[in-house]
């Protein structure tokens, strides 16, 4: 039996697989983004995976339905590692998916690309930008208040092989910044997708993944859009 | 009355002001590239434009329907220049659109930001790729013979003013090393469109608008699908 805190509840993924997940209105709820990342990395149906920035595990949890390897999640904040933690239990997953409660400057010390695919959906809005959100968990998940761009980008270099995968979900209006920043890390874009909420509106998120020390050849997939 | 050469054709623009072309088969004809991106690109009611490697003019000639400004084109290839002047000329607009001939890399360094916009649609193929096409002209116009990827950007760079925009089409597959070049060379990426040939195909082309010392901030617009 599981235990949840004050507000939690518990979500169907709606998975092929029953998967569900510990979610919580004042600490964190996955969102679109995750779901859009989870399904469009390439992901090998074998090895070890990592997912930076994973919040309440959602990422891992899904790439469990699309593969048989391993999965490490990182999450900096002590209160979501432990839901993420929990869900995995939930779900009787520990021996696939271990939550790892860490900074993932630090973690991206001691680690040296034996990942061979990583996944992030990083906090999309500089430190000093406006409306923070009052509510820390929020703030943190959302804001480069505990890394920056850079850090994450790096950390995800650091962790994969040389021919692996990163697959970021993100900002378009970053996007550039992202790719050069990504090329400065060795991590090639080679696969973009653009995520329109309309089919007559701007991108509001983006899809990249990136191969470490791949060929330049960018490779632009069909733009989805949410509400058709 | 204008004199075409051996295998000259004149097609009709299709615009509201009635503009035709001096096309040929043999030598250059405009592709759907050039009108999306005369299309696509920001252009000031009045001031100064330029094209670079502007071809039959094609893309001057659009341009004239959504601006008073006044337009140079650059053309390296004397057969193409002569085409283009002569196309200017059946239009009765000489006193709008000047073709020069000459390399842009020449032409770049006599020139210091004079333009208020710069629109170009270079080779897209590296030189020592393959499928060179045998006929010398097409293959100026689609390979990197005379000028690579980074001498077109430098040029762009050089011509337009500060706040001044530049305006590309060119393949996806670049993308990444176009956006890199362009900030090298203080060009800002703030706007672009991807061209899917089919919804559910890759993007075939991709238009993009940068601003001279402009703050990073990118926009992608709605994807152009051109057979729904």
């Amino acid at each position: 039996m599981i235990k949840l805190e004050q507000g939690e509840r518990i979500d169907d993924l709606m998975t092929d697989t029953g998967l569900h997940i510990i979610q919580s209105r004042e600490v964190f709820s996955f969102s679109l983004d995750a779901v859009l990342l989870a399904r469009f990395a390439t992901i090998p149906k074998k090895g070890k995976l990592l997912d930076l920035c994973t919040g309440n595990g959602v990422i891992p949890l899904l790439l469990t339905t699309r593969t048989e390897a391993t999965i490490d999640g990182v999450e900096i904040q002590p209160r979501l590692a432990d839901m993420a933690r929990r869900s995995v239990q939930m779900n009787g997953l520990e021996h696939r998916v271990t939550i790892i409660e860490e900074d993932l400057r630090q973690f991206s010390k001691r680690i040296n690309g034996q990942y061979d695919a990583v996944t992030v959906n990083p906090p999309y809005m500089a430190a000093d930008s406006g409306d923070h959100n009052d509510n820390e968990h929020y703030s943190i998940a959302r804001h480069e208040v505990h890394c920056t761009l850079e850090d994450v980008i790096e950390a995800c270099s650091r962790a994969v092989r040389t021919g692996g995968k990163v697959s970021m979900v993100h900002r378009p209006s970053r996007f550039i910044d992202i790719v050069e920043t990504m090329r400065k890390w060795r991590l090639e874009p080679k696969r973009i997708q653009f995520i329109h909420p309309k089919k007559d509106k701007e991108a509001n998120m983006v899809l990249i993944e990136a191969i470490r020390d791949g060929k330049p050849e960018l490779k632009v997939l069909p733009s989805v859009v949410v509400y058709e």
